[in-house]
C-alpha cells in the first residue's frame, strides 16, 4: 500500500485520532454524585464566586483550543474547516504524546478576521491557551495581534511564532558549527506569508541585521509599490541597501538562506554564489526548495528540510508542545519576543550539534521540558 | 469531610475530569508520519473534495460539543462561563461513560442569543451533534428552534428535552402501574421555564389532552395578560377549561402532579386534593416541592424525584447518552417529536415497573443502547 493510502486507512479504520476521556472514576452512584450532581453544584459556586478558581477545579489550565479556519492547511491551501480536522487532530495527539497537554481542535465556519477573533474571545474561559493553525496571511498578522491584547490567555499561532522559534534555534547551531558571529550574517528569507515574515521579524528581534526577504515578485525593499501594510512595514527594517531583483540576485554573498516557499526555487548556482560553508533551510513542504544533496554538492555546509526523511529537519512541532507547556504552567499571558527566543535558545542548547543534527529529534522527548523551564521561569 | 468539600477536594486533586487522548499509536518517525505530516496532507485533501468524509476520517461522527454560556446553571442560577465548566465536565464523562461519545465543554463569554446561535454556527464543521446546557429560559427556546433549522447536525437541549423524554418515560410506567390510560389523564406541570415548557409540549404531542401549566404567578391560561410569547403560545394548547388560580386551586382532580419549580412548594393538602393513587414527580433540585414521604402519607401512588437518594430518580442523565449515540450512528439531522417519544417509550420499556423503581437507574448501562437502537433505526 502506498503511503498516502496508508494514512487514510489509518483514519479510516479508528474514525479519528483523538478521544475524550474521564480522569475521575465512574463506577457507582457515590462516583456520580461527586463528579456531577449534586456534588459538582458546590463547584460551581466556588467557582462562580471566584473565577480564578477553574484553573485548579477544571481541566482549563491544561486545555489548549486548536483553532483554524482553514484557509492555509499545510501547503495544501484554503479546503475549508472540515478538511483542517485531521491536521488539527495530529497537533492534538503531539501535544499529549510531547507535553501531556489536552488540546481540542476547533475548526470553525468562518474566514472573517473579526469572527475569528471573536470566536477566540468567546472560547476563553474554557481553555488555558489558544494555538492557532494554518490560518492565510495577511489574515493572520491581525487577528494574531488584536488577540494578544483582547485576551488573557496566551495565544500562539504556531506557523508564524513555532516556526520562527525552530528556525532561530536551527541557525543558532548552524551559525556555531560553521563558527559564524549569528548577529552578523547575511540572511536571505524566501516566502513572505506567516512563516516568511514572522521568522524575519524574530531574526531582527535577535539582533540580526543583514536580512533579505523576497517574495514571488522579487526582493522586498521600502521602494517597491506593490506591498502590502505587513510588508511595508518590515521593508523599512530589512534590505537596508534596498537591494531589488530576483531570488539569483539576492542569494549572492548570502550566509544563510531560510526558504518557506515553493518547491524547486532554488537552483545549484544560486547555492554556489552563496558565502563559503553556507547554511540552506529549504523547508517547503512536501519537496524543499532545492533538494539536499544538489544544496550539498554546490558547497552548502548545513542543509535542513521540513522532512523528516533528510537529516535537519527544522519541524514547529519540536516548538509547540514545549511553548504551551511553560505557557500554562508558568500562568504568561503573552508570548513576548524574549520568550521566543528563550525557547529557540533552549532548543538550540538540548542537543549537541553535528551538521547533520543542528535539531533535536522529534520523537527525543528532553526538548519539551527544555523549553518549558525557561518559559516557566520568565 | 462533608460531601461538598470532598467534591471539591476531588475536582482539585485531578484539576478537573476529561481529557484528551490519542487514539492512535505514535512510538516511531514513521507513526507521526501517517497521523500527521506528511500522510495527514492526503486525509485533509480527501476531505477537502468531499466534506462528508470528515465524518468517517476525523473523530468529527462521534464528537459532541456541550455548549452552554452558564445562564442557569442546575439550580444556582447564572454564575458565569468558568462556573459551569465543571457541570459540562461532569457530562462529558457521562457521555463517554454511558455512550462512549467523545462530548467537549464549550463555555462560552456571550449571553447574546445571536452569538450564542452563531457561535454554535461556526463550530458545525467539527462536531457530529450540539447538546446545550443550562442556558436561561425564555433565550434557550429561540436559540434551539433557530439551531434546529440553521444546522445540519443534531442540536439537543438537555434541560428542554432531555427533562422532557425522561418525565414523559417515567409518567408512562407510573400509568401503567396506576391502571390509567395515559391519554386520558389530568396533568399539573408547575415551572414554566425550560423543563416545564418542554415537557407540556412533550406531552401534548404524545396525546395527552388535559394539561394546566403554571408558574409562580398561578394556573397560565389564555386570559392571562403578563405572558410572555412562549407561555402565550402553550396557554392555547393547554388548561382549555382556562383555570386560573393558585396551585392549590390547580391541584384539584389531577392524576398527575411534575414539578420543575422550586423546594416546599407543594404541601401535604395539595396532594390529598388530587384524584386517587396520584402521580408526583417533585423534581426541584437538590430539595423536591414536596418529600416523598410526605406525598405518600398524603395519599400519592407512585412519587419520584431528582434525587439519586430516593427511590425513582427522573434525571435526563438517562437520556442524553442514548439519545446522542442514536442520532450520532443514525445520521439524524433532527431530534424530532417522533424521535422523543421513541426514546421516551423505550425508556418505559427497559425496566420492569415497580411503585419504587419506574425507570433503570443511570448506572444500568442497557438504557443507552435501548433508545440509541429506536432512533437509529428511525
Amino acid at each position: 500500500m502506498d503511503f498516502n493510502k496508508k494514512s487514510i486507512s489509518l483514519h479510516l479504520k479508528r474514525r479519528g485520532k483523538i478521544e475524550i476521556r474521564p480522569k475521575v472514576p465512574l463506577k457507582d452512584k457515590i462516583d456520580i454524585a461527586l463528579s456531577y450532581t449534586p456534588g459538582v453544584g458546590a463547584v460551581s459556586k466556588a467557582i462562580g464566586k471566584n473565577k480564578k478558581l477553574s484553573f485548579t477545579l477544571t481541566n482549563r489550565a491544561n486545555q489548549v483550543a486548536i483553532v483554524s479556519d482553514g484557509t492555509a492547511i499545510l501547503g495544501l491551501g484554503h479546503l475549508g474547516p472540515e478538511a483542517a480536522m485531521p491536521v488539527m487532530e495530529g497537533k492534538a495527539i503531539l501535544f499529549k504524546a510531547f507535553a501531556d497537554i489536552d488540546a481540542f481542535p476547533l475548526c470553525i465556519n468562518s474566514t472573517d478576521v473579526d469572527e475569528v477573533v471573536n470566536f477566540c474571545k468567546l472560547i476563553e474561559p474554557s481553555f488555558g491557551g489558544i494555538n492557532l493553525e494554518d490560518i492565510s496571511a495577511p489574515r493572520c498578522f491581525e487577528i494574531l495581534s488584536r488577540l494578544e491584547k483582547e485576551l488573557k490567555i496566551p495565544v500562539f499561532h504556531d506557523d508564524q511564532d513555532g516556526t520562527a522559534i525552530v528556525v532561530l534555534a536551527a541557525l543558532i547551531n548552524a551559525c556555531k558549527l560553521t563558527k559564524r558571529n549569528i548577529k552578523k550574517i547575511k540572511v536571505a528569507v524566501n516566502g513572505a506569508g506567516a512563516a516568511g515574515i514572522a521568522i524575519t521579524r524574530l531574526l531582527i528581534a535577535y539582533g540580526i541585521k543583514d536580512i533579505i526577504l523576497s517574495d514571488s515578485q522579487g526582493a522586498i525593499h521600502a521602494g517597491r509599490k506593490d506591498l502590502n501594510p505587513i510588508k511595508k512595514k518590515i521593508a523599512l527594517k530589512t534590505n537596508s541597501k534596498k537591494i531589488s531583483g530576483s531570488l539569483s540576485e539576492v542569494f549572492k554573498g548570502r550566509d544563510a538562506f531560510i526558504g518557506v516557499s515553493k518547491a524547486g526555487l532554488v537552483t545549484s548556482d544560486m547555492v554556489e554564489s552563496m558565502n563559503p560553508k553556507a547554511i540552506v533551510f529549504a523547508m517547503a513542504n512536501p519537496v524543499p526548495e532545492i533538494m539536499p544533496s544538489l544544496a550539498i554538492k554546490a558547497g552548502a555546509a548545513i542543509v535542513g528540510t521540513g522532512r523528516s526523511d533528510f537529516p535537519n529537519q527544522i519541524n514547529n512541532a519540536l516548538v509547540f508542545p514545549g511553548i504551551f507547556r511553560g505557557l500554562l504552567d508558568g500562568k504568561n499571558k503573552k508570548v513576548t519576543d524574549k520568550i521566543k527566543i528563550k525557547a529557540a535558545e533552549a532548543i538550540a542548547r538540548s542537543v549537541k550539534p553535528r551538521k547533520d543534527k543542528i535539531l533535536p529529534l522529534l520523537l527525543e522527548k528532553k526538548t519539551t521540558p527544555a523549553i518549558s523551564r525557561v518559559i516557566k521561569n520568565n
